[in-house]
């Protein structure tokens, strides 16, 4: 008697989290140390220790009542003030505090976002591959995913689909820069390409299509990338952030949602996001994280582990014969599987206790995705069995 | 660009939250000690010291990447083992982790059992008056609230228009007892008649119906009234529960959703509510205060200065003529408003410095609600604007 959606949801769930289930039941048969859990986005580094001092202040000399209790939805006035100080002073802005709302993570931003303007049957662009999470956010609010398909030389933007497939009912594209699954940042050419697109087929359909910019892997960059910021190139956008990967806080669901104040009808979205984020449940951001983050301003956990397992990895994995385009942010590569399929491939891996995800999860068939947000130890020990797997189909 | 939806909703927006934000406002005008806000269940006593020391404990000892990271979706599996052993030693029931699922309080857990269970059009009965928000969670999944009138001589179940409103499109009804907004305790003996009513209504229609229990306010009670636990009397119950009145935590957005193992499909239904809880954007219950409420089980905040709040305020009320069912339960009051136009009557109020919500927001017309989870100088110096206000009507 559950939904009809949720039968079908409930009998296709999660791949990755169907795999990190399998990660742990594996563990605990074979020992921790040697299972190679590449599924999950789960970071490895612990949040900086400033974090945990943070909190344990707040914790002795804040109010309880004022520490643990409601607040506005939108959150904390003075967590926002901070917040929208920090994004002006990193990228040149004038916000104020009524442009952000304190979200629970990314996820609470994106869901907050959608609900805020899409109705049912309207259209949302994503460039695959993709987070397949998106399709259930764009389904809670009935709206349905177009799917631009990859350019698999360097997972860039596909522009000429993008303009193909833009239709009347277009309401939103999601973009996702640094890329999970690919590791891929959009440079500012392909982005002002972009909005120039947008806002032309907004003046052709006599509406506003909305950017939603998801960007939890803002600050995980390997060289000298800049990721750019999208509200610069584009009025009608919405960012959606979170601390979970720059901070390794992904249990405790503390992020915001930015609505660029020169977007149309401004005074309108933000109100109804305000009543979006309370009625979906969320109600407020959790208070005791929304405090500590506005006290974290520019800080990250230790990013050298994701840089050294990245360079680590795409190094043997080259040396094997796995195909890859080399990831520039996140803490995600992308590689191609030595056969066309990539469920076979994955589960082939389980052999040597690896766990990766297969690229159809994203949209990226004939690809597996690495996610190396794990100890170096456990890359290194996996390395062994990325040979043999390579030489099973031989690659070597 | 809005949808319509919410197009809707944020111009009808929660007349409590603005009643909230008002307060604030007037707050900063004559000085916080001057405004009596009776408008928000905010608890005004402050969570037990146990509960500080032992998030400071968690953050010192516990390994900040388990403390802080993703688990599965459900929540921690120490947490749910510690709380099922809670609920088996106080209600006499052997439940385990498996019927759990943490969320980000009971908002969470009503959002996550309504989307495991609703279809487009499916109708869900709420017994008047009730906590407005019930509306908006319905409407996220497209199903239609179905409001039973009130017995406003003492606000019980009103189960002969309940038998005749259900229809086969009936899929749920929520109970909220102890009530908010009138306090009253549904007695074993109704919950036992609406039981059986609704297995006779399940054969009838061939379907199940369930009974989702809104729970917050289960420890909050004045005198010798036991609050009865529903699964015992109906199999195809879920509990959401919230620590945010208990423990004085709403900020931090923690509960769970008992999901009763005896309810038809239990594993379908777990399933799918524990994929509803994920992609709904929740991902997971705040990860700290997982850990925390685990170890506080059976603590309260201090009760006492609701009980005294309550008695201050029956008693004077009803000296100034306010008529009143006295309440049970919770932190609410729901006296009948002088006049038809409940709306009027809070404005009134607002004269000298009270607020309070008027009825009709809960579909209780003619009647205010009055949240006095406040200060007990709060009600005290409310007092004599309570009774000018009366005089104002004639009320003395």
């Amino acid at each position: 008697m559950i939904s009809q959606k949720m039968r079908y949801l409930a009998e296709n769930g999660s791949a990755i989290r169907a795999m990190f289930e399998e990660g742990k039941e594996m563990a605990a048969l074979y020992g921790k140390e040697n299972v190679y859990d590449f599924s999950l986005g789960n970071p490895n580094t612990p949040a900086p220790d400033l974090i945990r001092q943070t909190a344990i202040d707040l914790l002795e000399k804040m109010d309880p009542i004022s520490l643990h209790g409601y607040m506005s939805n939108v959150g904390y006035e003075d967590v926002r003030d901070a917040l929208a100080l920090s994004l002006n002073q990193r990228f040149g802005a004038s916000y104020d505090r009524n442009s952000l709302i304190m979200t629970v993570g990314a996820a609470g931003a994106l869901n907050v976002a959608l609900k805020t303007i899409l109705d049912p049957g309207d259209e949302v662009m994503l460039q695959a591959p993709y987070f397949g999470e998106y399709n259930n956010y764009i389904s809670n609010f009935d709206g349905v995913p177009v799917i631009i398909s990859p350019h698999e030389e360097d997972f860039s933007l596909n522009l000429a689909e993008m303009e193909e497939k833009m239709s009347p009912k277009t309401k939103a594209l999601i973009l996702n820069s640094p890329n999970n699954p690919t590791g891929a940042i959009y440079p500012a050419k392909d982005l002002k390409a972009l909005a120039e697109l947008l806002v032309q087929k907004e003046k052709e359909f006599g509406h506003a299509i909305y950017l939603i910019s998801d960007e939890p892997y803002r600050e995980i960059i390997f060289g000298d990338y800049e990721v750019p910021w999208l509200p610069d190139f584009y009025d009608n956008t919405f960012v959606g952030y979170s601390y979970s990967k720059s901070l390794s806080l992904p249990g405790e669901r503390i992020g915001y949602l930015l609505i660029n104040p020169r977007m149309e009808d401004f005074g309108s979205v933000i109100s109804a996001a305000s009543v979006a984020n309370r009625i979906l449940g969320f109600v407020n951001a959790p208070s005791l994280f929304q405090q500590v983050v506005s006290r974290a301003a520019g800080l990250t956990s230790d990013m050298g582990v994701y840089v050294r397992n990245r360079n680590t990895l795409v190094k043997a994995l080259s040396s094997y014969g796995y195909q890859m385009v080399e990831p520039k942010g996140a803490f995600y590569m992308f590689p191609k599987c030595p056969i066309p399929d990539d469920k076979e491939f994955c589960q082939a891996a389980k052999k040597y206790r690896i766990l990766i995800v297969p690229g159809s999860t994203f949209r990226g068939p004939g690809y597996f995705r690495l996610a190396f947000c794990v100890s170096e130890k456990t890359v290194k020990d996996s390395l062994e069995g990325f040979e043999k797997l390579a030489r099973d189909y031989a690659m070597i």
